[in-house]
């Protein structure tokens, strides 16, 4: 499908990331790469944008010293380029942060494979764009895959990884290697889905709360202390399928299916639900006992408990939870 | 409206509080109402239902000690009575948990009301009946609130509460008091909605989960990956506004809602969005300067990754959190 050769190095021996465009997310994605050990080269287009990367780097070090860096990683280990080809030339991987102009990302994309030795692989951050559009102008489309973060880039570990039609699977592969090694959790997708996976959910909540507020239903402060002083304490830790598996007791997914289900006929939300057919509920029942392994409903319990208790002390809010 | 005379305490010298219903949400109720000093009197139909209530109580102890219980809690504080009247004679505050029937609830909240003391506010557990069309048979129907828990109600602070067309305003805000006074976080809202408000959002989200389910498109794992390992991180003290806003970077929900608005149109979750007019941009906007207070930007990025970094510790993620 793609004439690209081998990346020049394995996911784990991976020296120097070049991060192109150096924003919010770019600086971000600056910031954890230099506190995982690794050299990172930034190039970005605006004026003021070595300056301000200096600071993101130099504002999230403290606590990228709390979470624990790796050996010999430094803010000094963070060059800024003169130009993009400069940036990629020594790159052993290379994470595209620019804004979300399609336009632009593609034409990035193309100069970027141009610029890069070959088979390095090159993610975008892309939240947005399916890669299939975005490497239309590329030569060397194999190696571009996405790869996209969560704001902090350098606190979030979610990182969702999926190639466009053109991507060699090795390249996706590799790019989700990289990321382990480079301390991330990944979620590799098989395929495209705009949005991904996690955007999706936090969308659709988003979507809902802006109608609440468009129709006066609840006011801004209310749909936040709604998430955060009830599932978002839960959702923490442990996710939204696992936690509604205990709502149904020891009968867990399987008694909450059959038993709420209806309700998914409710008007609660504005999105509709799918059908609850035979399929539909035997994935949800059996993905959760493949979460849940060996742990019994009074040990999901146990780990619910304790987890919600550590995020309230962790969070400052044991002993006085009052509004 | 109604006849209710005025309650027998005012919500901060409530000593006594009847738990109808002694299931998981019930027995929550019970094992919270003890852990704050209160009698608890509780009532299920159920013949091993004094034996469970216990044992939930008893397993929930240790957690809610190590939140710190109030002076003289104890769980020997709890009484199982025989009967409903028995239940609720003494009561100055009721919580009703029974299963989510609707006729079931219509005559157990009207045998309340005939049962209970004149003025004690009764609050229903319900999370999908509107307090209108519960409160249908009910001879006294001012006195009958939603107070709506999240699961575990001993250690998730938030509640919903909100009345039904007969409902007093006066027997709304006492519960609001009460509530708060019991450790609770609350959320009064001024009208009946389906779901209340934190469950619209959480349906929105489990909605667009089952939809992914069912198409392939992600399994259980993914999905509660995407959320414990991303956003839901942030949602244990920052809520999605005040989280979306920061993406905005200096510029905040203005800029974010300026520069992404478009998106709103893209299929990024079956839920469609509403118009984003002036009226509702605003209404965002406010809000997240009203929470934001005078927080600069760079505070509230500072209070987002001390947050994150903090509940990665509690929850034993940091240093490893590749999955």
């Amino acid at each position: 499908m793609s004439e690209t050769t081998p990346a020049p190095c394995a996911p784990e021996d991976v020296r120097r990331v070049a991060c192109i465009g150096a924003g919010v997310i770019g600086g971000g994605w600056a910031a954890h790469f230099l506190a995982r050990g690794y050299d990172v080269t930034a190039w970005d287009p605006a004026p003021d944008a070595e300056e301000k990367l200096r600071r993101l780097v130099a504002a999230a070090w403290p606590a990228l010293e709390q979470m624990g860096t790796a050996e010999g990683a430094a803010p000094e280990r963070l060059t800024v380029a003169g130009s993009l080809a400069e940036a990629v030339a020594d790159a052993d991987f290379v994470q595209e942060s620019a804004p979300e102009k399609l336009e632009l990302k593609r034409s990035l994309l193309a100069e970027l494979t141009a610029a890069t030795r070959p088979g390095v692989v090159i993610a975008s951050s892309t939240s947005g764009y399916p890669m299939t559009d975005m490497q239309t102008s590329a030569g060397d489309p194999g190696r571009l895959v996405v790869g996209h973060p969560f704001n902090p880039p350098y606190l979030i570990p979610l990182v969702e990884v999926v190639g466009g039609e053109r991507t060699d699977r090795a390249a996706v592969d590799w790019a989700s290697r990289f990321y382990k090694a480079a301390g991330k959790s990944v979620l590799t997708m098989d395929r495209e889905l705009p949005g991904f996976i996690a955007n999706r959910l936090q969308e659709a909540l988003w979507r809902e709360a802006l109608h609440m507020v468009a129709s006066g239903e609840a006011t801004v402060e209310d749909i936040d202390a709604s998430i955060t002083e009830g599932p978002g304490l839960r959702w923490a830790f442990m996710g939204p399928c696992l936690t509604f598996a205990l709502a149904g007791g020891e009968g867990g997914m399987a008694h909450m299916l059959d038993h709420f289900g209806p309700s998914l006929k409710s008007p609660w939300t504005r999105l509709e639900a799918p059908e609850l057919d035979r399929a539909l509920r035997d994935a949800m029942v059996e993905g959760c006992d493949r979460a849940a392994g060996d742990r019994s409903y009074a040990d999901l319990v146990a780990a619910r408990d304790q987890g919600v208790i550590d995020v309230l002390r962790a969070t400052g809010r044991l002993g006085g939870t009052a509004r």
